[in-house]
């Protein structure tokens, strides 16, 4: 966590706030270290507060450093206002409106709230090293887990068996999924968000297997498409398309480029081979201790590319009633590129 | 579902409400039946909309009934504020400012939000018929996994060990954790929010084990105490005590009584044994589709229960370094008393 204080104290002195109150846990988590279900902290020029209940100040004790532990008995507001002074940045895309009219209710004359959101997310967005290994890991864990479920086959299973079967793997190994695992095949694969179902996966189908996995905080998230025997014309024509807007699009991955560049590269593979209205989503976006984080890879997105971002580079083609194809890799941005972090094969892979 | 929709505009007529905007997923859920991740509702007489995108327009189709869907293309908050008049209900308790800062710049003139926070969480407190049916079986299928659990032994496992076994063993049963399993043996027994450890198991000593399972979104909580051979005279007494104020506290349990005076019946017996400052939390609370929900049992909870209510009746001392005890059921309540959902004894159960 070192440092991370200061980077934000350097987002206030860009921002002219004098504190800053963070109240997401997921940001909390990042600023401090803390893994519990109740904190706060509050950052200004060397002021480091962080605030629980009684109920974690042995766990706040052996997980944060570099922050002065409060343990708030009694009023949880009050005790933070009374840290805060002047211009204080809060985190508006979270903080309920319930809760800051509490707040105001509790400052002393002449503190301002400012909104100030996505000030952490902003700095999540580059991983240091040891994020970057955590990242890794989970990456590794989960490409063992789609090996093994492949080994295991996937035609006469029903996909939430290969889901679930895949999730309590993860488990063993150590690991939380991520998300809940998808397996969609033949038609279900055109519905991108389907829920595993009961229906059977059938032979000459397409399976849509995402997966990821959260290992020490981290997420990983992934995507590989596999065939249960030929697929037929279609379904082949439809994965080297894809999968040729995948590998253009990590060739556009790099510093300094936006998240619109990228995934227009994509976008304009799959366009031109006729399907521009079947790539309903983004190309992809940043993954961290959350598993949609920025950057934004997106025809809407400006964000610019850094080294040590973590993003997926997912394109997809759904054709409804008929079959889905996503393929999707996980890599750190680099200066000149990227290094990938998915180690599995991309042509397409006959499994049982 | 059904009829849920007309509960909520009686509460808007009390309130003078013309809308109610609801955008909480857990109440969104409870409406509408919706189980997806980004939907909204818009409540009024006579008014039933449903948002949602595109990922879960099929899903919506399948789960939502008596509400009109309406998939939103592009601008989510302007499609919601077209459906918006007169006085707005909001849930503040829950929307992020920036959200409703977004919102007001569209709202037509004359549009005023209100806020109405916890009104869908009023409604969600006292349990329909299927309601109460899933909890039950949740409820069952804890107590199945509890068995199973002291089956497999405690002494000479981590506390870790028996918690992922235990959750795994609710996966395969077809539910989830409705949070994190505790295991917390010997002094760590004293920490009532302990992380399980990588702490082997001793033999005589009390291990607290709390455990819920979620199945069709409806989730049960309880607490067994269990002790891996004799835990001493200290143990057995702090164990005798908690039982009784546990089994005092339960005949307490009747519609018309506040969660005030139930939490009273067991903390004067805990009192009266010496340990008023080893009982740090309420007695109970609400469970359904949350593990947490209204009516509160606490010393200072007004809420007044209600027939068909479900709550958590679970006192416990935790005395620091050495050990803890906390005995928790799982009862709806009744016009004149309870019906408990928990099956397993709760007499001193000595396991390997």
């Amino acid at each position: 966590m070192r440092g991370r204080g200061e980077r934000l104290e350097r987002v206030l002195a860009e921002r002219e706030l004098d504190r800053m109150l963070v109240t997401d846990l997921t940001n909390v988590r990042y600023l401090t270290g803390f893994t519990g279900t109740n904190g706060a902290c509050v950052c200004g020029p060397g002021i480091r507060f962080f605030f629980t209940d009684f109920r974690y100040t042995e766990r706040a004790a052996a997980e944060v450093e570099g922050w002065e532990p409060i343990t708030v008995q009694g009023d949880w507001l009050a005790a933070i206002a009374e840290r805060l002074e002047g211009r204080v940045g809060i985190e508006d895309d979270h903080l309920p409106v319930r809760t800051l009219e509490k707040l105001r209710g509790k400052l002393a004359e002449g503190v301002e709230p400012v909104a100030a959101g996505s000030s952490v997310e902003g700095l999540r967005r580059v991983k240091d090293e040891g994020e970057l290994a955590a990242i890794a890991e989970a990456s590794k864990l989960a490409d063992e887990v789609w090996l093994w479920s492949v080994e295991r086959g996937l035609a006469g299973r029903s996909e939430r068996d290969v889901a679930r079967a895949a999730e309590a793997r993860i488990r063993e190994l150590g690991g939380d999924p991520s998300f809940p695992a998808i397996v969609a095949a033949g038609p279900n694969g055109a519905l991108p968000h389907a829920e595993p179902g009961e229906r059977e996966i059938g032979r000459g189908e397409l399976v849509v297997f995402d997966l990821g996995a959260q290992l020490d905080g981290y997420c990983s998230d992934g995507t590989r498409t596999y065939a249960t025997g030929d697929p037929g014309e279609e379904g082949r024509g439809v994965y080297e398309v894809v999968l040729q807007a995948q590998l253009a699009a990590l060739e556009a991955v790099k510093a300094g480029v936006t998240g619109e560049d990228v995934d227009a590269v994509a976008r304009k593979i799959i366009d031109e081979a006729g399907h521009c209205e079947r790539f309903g989503h983004g190309l992809g976006h940043g993954v961290g201790l959350e598993v949609h984080e920025g950057p934004r890879l997106s025809p809407k997105s400006d964000d610019l590319l850094a080294p040590n971002e973590v993003v997926t580079v997912e394109p997809g083609i759904y054709l409804p009633g008929k079959l889905g194809v996503r393929i999707e890799d996980f890599v750190v941005v680099a200066e000149d590129g990227y290094r990938n972090l998915s180690t599995l094969p991309k042509e397409l892979t006959l499994v049982e």
